[in-house]
């Protein structure tokens, strides 16, 4: 009898490696490979023990649980698969050593401000690259709005200097993983594989590169997740491990020849459900295990499998790419009760590791409900220290479109903020005028410019860590069609080559945008000095007279934000905040550099945001 | 030298009595009288020891501490006053014994349903009391919508009978202590006496016989009072104890004789101050000090014996007029550590009582703040077992006035009650159509009868405590002038001699109104017996279709509330609330006593609610 050893022959094994040195000792291999579930695995490397063998209900699934000794050293070693035919696989596959400690992954925080990026829609860096034949969206087309622009991570690369000269300090790039889907594909939340780069934004070594060079400016990068679903063309969906990898999955494969979108049940999106004291099973079924479209299949979490697959995954990301934090799509559809644990589990091994979660809800409620510390009456601990502050985002942009009244107007940015009573800790609650889901904050604002420089300035004032979504610096709208989230998601200029307008240079910008585009400069710059705006005490004032003032004060640098809805000058009596005791105090506009001595009174000569400091 | 001994003399006591038998043995008697500052006064009744006597700012006002030995027997005794120039009054004081033990007076819960009355527009019951040539407002004119009408408590013991045979088991009515103000008197939230029953309301005798008729027909009688401040023709305002009695009481002295309405500092009304921890502390002195309005001075209840007599005040009432309840008015104006003591003071004098408070906030987390068992960052321990729910109320109206759509319709009502899992215990909470203060709920839902009964009846059916302002079930309206605090205090048609349309009879009501009327009886005859509603458990399903369902289940008694907005036929799968086990079950509908059998799908013929259920 001959025994044939092949070698490195199994299809896919994943994570495709781990580290040693993790507090969590124990790791677990999905391997897969034609028949595979009837193989033996072995191996033989000191500290390296295999403490269980699970088959998946296909037969092509072998699942590995491994335990690594605290003493175990780096290096690779074999996994031998004896087959059921007497045939053997040796595996290749490699403990690496951790190239710095847990405690030096360092997550964003209010110190922060993070520029947010669809990567397909930012700027070409690599051309060629863009279309990629093995994979099922082949066209780009720049003047449909749906399909892909060709924008890449080099790109990102390519302006990095852009994006630190503005002052931002970190980066949320939206997903940059292989979403091989016939259409719709450039948005990145169909993910087809999770361990794989999107060919067409590049290779894992250009992310690592982008990741890199960030870190190199003393930048984060935050990777867009999701743990929530797939893409529809993800690889496994054609032959799922078990018969619950996916929720409602035997709909899917029922139909899954003759594929009708019709027999899969999505979500009723209906995300209040998770707190719902009434809510009916039906509806609780339907919200978190129904798809979230018809092309992305939701996964199960409560498949223990499926549960160490995702954890992993956002591990070997984090650990990979040296991630300064990772936001976290759809959380409210995820099963909650393994949210809580998927971010346990990283917040554990990265003590000081930070992760967004996006639950859009307009409901400080539901808000509190997700940030880790809140005390809830289910009992329910998150372990997501960012939450998204929808409810602040439109109260900001209540206040501003609204007329001023005695329950209208800037009175709506008070009392949102007055709202953070209820949160566990405000400041690391994530605040942004827009971002790619919602119409652009220009448009919002029915393009006022004063309003949006109000908008944005007091985003970045707040105890909060604010986002900025690229091009909001110059104007970037969707007014043409609002909402259009193609149209929200369009080009940055200046990010292909040819362009007219280069915003990255300034050739074309029209004065208003080369305004908004300092504007928001000068206050990063500042911003990214200010103890007072990181971590300083708070003190706003009810607004009258069509004024709203908030301060921030650390030590000896106060910051004034005043926010003035009239368009005629008019004169404030300072003497009302004299507790911020600031009399006789020399400031200085952080904008314009203009020098104010704090008086009596104080006139304000049109409608505007003034944010004035005494550092400098 | 002779000593002159004069006999109840002294020109105030408060309380005027006491009882034995109390948990808390202290008992502080405000004394007023000419110089008696510099008087020692002693009494000589086994069990009563004065424990100390303060003098206040002002020469005319002794305040006596007793000590109450849980021994001492109820009886009269007389407290000895020795003036300065030798003179004596004795004054008679009695200690009561109390008429019943203090777990039998029992507060108003989610069994009960609350009649809001405004007693001036209610009905006349006595014509010789109607004018009072001692108070200051001496008009009374049925045509002027802020004159007085002359509506009074034997207009609302006359009616009893009415109230009771509509199904409603409590009643509220707005205050009725005296308000000798120049004008507006009629609405009684301007108290110049706190233990006055206003003449032209009636007597303390009619007070009382109200209190008793109510009982005796198993309802219970809430008692409006106000905390916060006073009518500026208060008694002590021309002689204030102390110095600070009243808040920003040296701008009210300064111009006292002169009075100058603009000197006065109201409060600004932002009342998320109190919440608020970015609050500064201007605004929250503004809020919590300024008085209500020019004419209505804020006492400070930091002011111990400020305190003391507020507490004593309610007790008084709640003893005297064995009271089934109090609403407290604008309660978070007044200190709310204040509220909390007074809260608490009476809720562990009587432990089964109910006091509602008002706090006008559309926003959850501030009404979950103030309701006892709530989890406060700031540490703040609330009393108050029942908060107002002006969101839930506002939720039902947009639900109804809009458009069916994802995020509006009945989804506004569907997340309001889903807000529930931040409150403490939700059926303690009171709900309400609208009340004295806001546009009539047939006015706010722009006339339409059958939104009228969805609001109705969905109010009459949630986990809550439900209020229903005086004709309501009439469709009072204020759509002549929304909002105008006059038309919707509106006389009650009947309430008055002579009225064309009488609705205690049905003389003269349209056929909407008998709907109506014959609508709301029906339901709250079933409440009053119904188990599901009163402490049932709750389930409901995400709108569809325009429709929403909720259920109410205790033990066998399960009852279905069917929303529908469709104005054309519409079948809904009842397949999708299977998990309420009703298929093949008979239910009956509540209003019109129709029998539905539970199958596979339900007809709904038109827009409208339908409340069926399996007990009949």
């Amino acid at each position: 009898m001959f025994i044939i050893v092949k070698r490195n022959d199994i299809e896919r094994i994943e994570p495709s490696n781990w580290w040693v040195g993790f507090k969590n000792s124990e790791l677990q291999l999905l391997v897969r490979h034609p028949m595979i579930s009837m193989a033996i695995p072995e191996i033989n490397y000191l500290g390296v023990t295999i403490k269980s063998v699970h088959k998946g209900d296909s037969d092509n699934y072998l699942f590995i649980d491994l335990e690594i000794d605290k003493t175990t050293r780096a290096g690779a070693f074999n996994i031998v698969f004896k087959l059921d035919n007497g045939d053997v696989i040796e595996q290749n596959y490699e403990l690496k050593s951790r190239k710095k400690p847990a405690e030096d992954f360092v997550g964003f925080d209010s110190s922060d401000v993070i520029y947010l990026i669809t990567p397909d829609r930012f700027s070409k860096g690599n051309p060629s690259n863009e279309i990629n034949e093995d994979l099922l969206e082949k066209t780009i087309d720049r003047s449909n709005p749906y399909a892909r622009h060709g924008g890449d991570i080099k790109g990102i690369i390519n302006h990095l200097d852009y994006i630190e000269s503005m002052g931002f300090t970190a980066i949320w790039s939206c997903p940059v993983l292989t979403n091989n889907m016939p259409s719709g594909s450039y948005h990145g939340y169909a993910m087809t594989d999770f361990y794989e780069i999107d060919p067409r934004f590049g290779t894992l070594e250009d992310y690592l590169e982008l990741a890199h060079k960030t870190k190199e400016k003393g930048m984060k990068l935050i990777m867009d997740q999701v743990a929530n679903h797939c893409g529809l063309e993800h690889w496994w969906m054609k032959d799922l491990p078990f018969h619950d990898w996916v929720n409602y999955q035997d709909h899917y494969e029922e139909n899954k020849d003759s594929w009708d979108k019709k027999a899969i049940i999505t979500s009723n999106h209906r995300r209040t459900i998770n707190q719902d004291i009434y809510a009916s099973r039906k509806d609780r079924e339907q919200m978190n295990d129904g798809w979230f479209m018809s092309g992305m299949p939701d996964l199960n979490q409560r498949n223990p499998f499926m549960a160490n697959y995702l954890i992993q995954n956002s591990i070997w990301w984090i650990e990979t790419a040296n991630l300064g934090g990772i936001r976290q799509d759809t959380y409210p559809y995820s099963d909650k009760e393994f949210m809580s644990r998927w971010a346990g589990a990283i917040m554990e091994q990265y003590p000081n590791f930070n992760i967004v979660g996006e639950e859009w809800s307009y409901n400080p409620l539901i808000i509190g409900y997700w940030q880790k510390g809140a005390i809830n009456r289910d009992g329910y601990k998150s372990n997501l220290k960012s939450p998204m502050d929808f409810a602040m985002q439109r109260q900001i942009v209540n206040a501003l479109n609204e007329q001023e009244n005695w329950d209208t107007g800037l009175v709506k940015m008070y009392e949102g903020l007055a709202n953070d009573f209820h949160y566990a800790t405000p400041k690391d609650i994530m605040v942004f005028p827009d971002n790619h889901d919602m119409s652009r904050i220009f448009t919002q604002l029915n393009e006022d410019l004063l309003s949006n420089k109000m908008a944005v300035g007091y985003i970045l004032t707040l105890p909060r860590i604010p986002q900025i979504y690229y091009g909001t610096e110059v104007l970037m709208n969707d007014s043409a069609n609002p909402g259009d989230h193609g149209l929200i998601r369009s080009d940055f200029p200046g990010g292909w080559e040819g362009d007219a307008v280069n915003a990255f240079t300034g050739k074309g910008l029209t004065d208003a945008q080369i305004d908004m585009q300092g504007f928001i400069k000068q206050i990063l710059l500042y911003r990214k000095k200010s103890k007072a705006i990181h971590k300083g005490k708070t003190i706003h004032f009810a607004p009258f007279n069509s004024t709203y003032l908030l301060f921030r004060i650390f030590e000896n640098e106060t910051v004034a934000v005043i926010i003035n809805k009239n368009e005629e000058p008019i004169t404030i009596n300072l003497e009302h905040f004299e507790e911020i005791c600031l009399y006789g105090k020399t400031l200085k506009n952080i904008v314009n550099n203009d020098v104010f001595i704090w008086g009596k009174d104080m006139l304000l000569n049109s409608k505007g945001i003034t944010i004035l400091s005494t550092k400098f």
